[in-house]
């Protein structure tokens, strides 16, 4: 009795399904193995700033003691470490938002506290609010719960909170949240004003939905002033953490190291609890290990950290912008992130970004990811992401050189 | 201008957030802080069975040799760890079935393949096949999908195919998969015999769905003959793990520690492939460092390590075993189970466990888990999981006479 076809798997999938693929960075990173390419493409730390000595005394420290080695290599709490958790807290009290540890869950990186929001907040048909461009992990974390996007548009507009609920009515669900990365944003790298983080404010009140505030870069600032963070605004106006409607997300893994996946959400205790429930279900725990090393790390290292950070990738921001000044056509424009890891580059109208790369990767050995990737309506063909974090700094003159090269190839081509 | 209403958030909420339930367990477990209870709640494994000495000689080869540090602390692939996955291949071969390491997907432990699976296959209204009793942590897992529940019986039923399709289509959805832990399940502690699982595998077969095999204690066998994996026995019948329907759910926390969360699903590289692309909007990666420990673990220690886990759990299940029998009164029940870490108890019908356990923990300091968690349908009120993995040899049997000494009172209580 043989059974040899292959099931045909697609008809017992959930409706879900249909949404849920697979990153074109992912497949776009398939590319780089080529030797000799000068990625600007993946937006991840750079591995000589990791503490990695630190990293194994604090391992050893753990795992050294009998017990405190058994309690980090147990079954832990869903909610995180509480020693982390108290952390956090103070930490984010130095950013205007005054909470305890009962308003953190320690999540694997900040990609799965967008993944539980979205399962939280979103049924099929409803509507997510989110920039142009916006970080795709977001979208791929959404986009599984089936919503439909609508752009948030928040300075030099004149959509209103009725056409928001207007045009979430018409595609027939409800609005349910808005989401900003409003500190050197993934992929734009721009910084959200003051103002526009109170009018933001302001629409998702008259709207009646949470802000989720993705904040990972936010300790890395390389100039300019400090803008208080969009839950530590909310707090102003509303009163406590617990009564504020901004969700935050924040992160280790441009800090730290994103080996350990520790993030965190900080939130009113009502969804924190809704999240641990989710946490649960979904992966019981983050491991107390990685948590209980980072408690270390944290305590002991955050400031030193950040400042070495920063110091670093000050330089090779500002060795892609002069790179860029100065090799660039006419025609190109880019952001000036006052931190992060990202410039955003905008081409003449005519070029697309995405055809343009096989180019770059084959001719020039040189990559980035295009700006579509970003846009919840695949919009922004003719921009792209450039990452500075990882590349060594002489390669990123050298490698803005060569795309330019490629960009003025494509402007002459299309005139 | 002030807004101090805490957010009305419930209508804001997805339609499948009802379905999210915190684990009883969970909260049962704040009843064991009182000093001296002796547990047989958590399926957790003793920790003084950990190889902590082991795990941090791994650490430290990892993190002190800077290259492999930067790699082990970097964002990394999410399908996982490529020597950990040919490892896992291997092992797999073992459970008979032939496969590669693009059949393995690594998991934050097989909660979260449990989760992912449910994600994958299960629309609202969609019926998913479960044993009564089964693993809570699986109801927790598909129930965020609002599937329909009905009731595997595999050995002495009158249940057809037909009768399943049936009450799938009655209850307005489709037929979607069966889930299984054949060997000392979670809860009841029974192993599936050979018969039964070629039942199984044709009644799969009939209704054309895919079997989760979750089996994370398959290694933990104290007697009794070894009884093939299903995902073996189809491979046998489809000739290969690309054409099986079995989806294979493994976990190294009960043989070496649940701390490092490390699981994984091998299945046809289909499904792998469409988990794969779940797991990167889920959260990216598990940690690569926890994953390079455990290929470490695996390569040099899985059968010793096994064989000192069998040791000790074989004693603590006779020892349970011995002690029901001796204490336990009349019209009382349980499994004997080959392997695991689970006895499961029934008392005569008219009792409650569920009311039980506030007295056995008050009155007797005693603690279990009420069976009526593990059923979908909140039935089995008269039956309990004990486990005897983590409490001392020497508590499990006066535990056990403390506990049936409260099931006698209730006897008589009744009488």
């Amino acid at each position: 009795m043989q059974d040899t076809e292959i099931p045909t798997w697609a008809p017992r999938y959930a409706s879900r399904e249909a949404r849920m693929q697979a990153s074109e960075i992912r497949d776009l990173l398939k590319l780089l193995d080529k030797p000799g390419v000068i990625s600007f493409a993946g937006g991840i730390p750079d591995p000589e700033l990791f503490p990695h000595e630190k990293i194994e005394t604090y391992y050893q420290r753990i795992l050294s003691d009998p017990s405190s080695a058994k309690r980090a290599l147990q079954y832990s709490v869903s909610e995180g470490d509480a020693n982390l958790r108290a952390w956090i807290a103070r930490h984010m009290a130095t950013k205007g938002v005054t909470c305890g540890a009962d308003n953190i869950l320690i999540t694997s990186g900040s990609q799965q506290a967008l993944e539980f929001l979205g399962r939280l907040f979103i049924s099929p048909g409803d509507t997510a609010l989110v920039t142009a461009p916006t970080y795709l992990g977001a979208l791929q974390a959404f986009s599984a719960n089936e919503p439909v996007y609508d752009e948030l548009k928040i300075e030099n507009t004149n959509r209103t909170a009725t056409s928001y609920e207007q045009a979430a009515r018409n595609a027939g669900g409800n609005l349910k949240l808005a989401y900003v990365v409003p500190d050197f944003a993934n992929p734009s790298g721009e910084t959200l004003s003051r103002e526009g983080r109170e009018t933001l404010l302001d629409l998702a009140r008259d709207l009646d939905i949470p802000i989720i505030e993705d904040s990972p870069y936010a300790a890395l600032r390389y100039n300019g002033e400090h803008v208080m963070t969009l839950q530590g605004l909310d707090i102003l106006k509303c009163g406590s953490i617990d009564t504020s409607r901004v969700i935050h997300c924040g992160s280790f893994s441009k800090v730290f190291t994103p080996g350990l996946r520790i993030g965190w959400v900080c939130a009113n205790r009502e969804i924190i609890s809704r999240l641990t429930i989710i946490k649960q279900g979904s992966d019981l725990n983050s491991p107390a290990i990685n948590q209980a090393v980072m408690h270390l790390l944290a305590s002991e290292l955050f400031d030193a950290q950040v400042e070495k950070a920063v110091a670093s990738y000050r330089i090779k921001r500002d060795v892609m912008l002069a790179a860029l000044e100065k090799h660039m056509p006419d025609g190109v424009t880019w952001s000036h992130p006052e931190g992060g890891l990202f410039i955003w580059v905008t081409l003449p109208e005519a070029l697309n970004a995405k055809m343009l790369l096989p180019k770059a990767v084959e001719e020039a050995s040189v990559a980035y990811v295009p700006g579509h990737a970003f846009h919840a309506d695949g919009s922004g063909l003719n921009t792209m992401r450039l990452s500075f974090s990882l590349p060594k700094v002489e390669d990123i003159s050298s490698g803005i050189e060569r795309l330019a090269t490629i960009v003025k190839n494509a402007i002459d081509n299309k005139a």
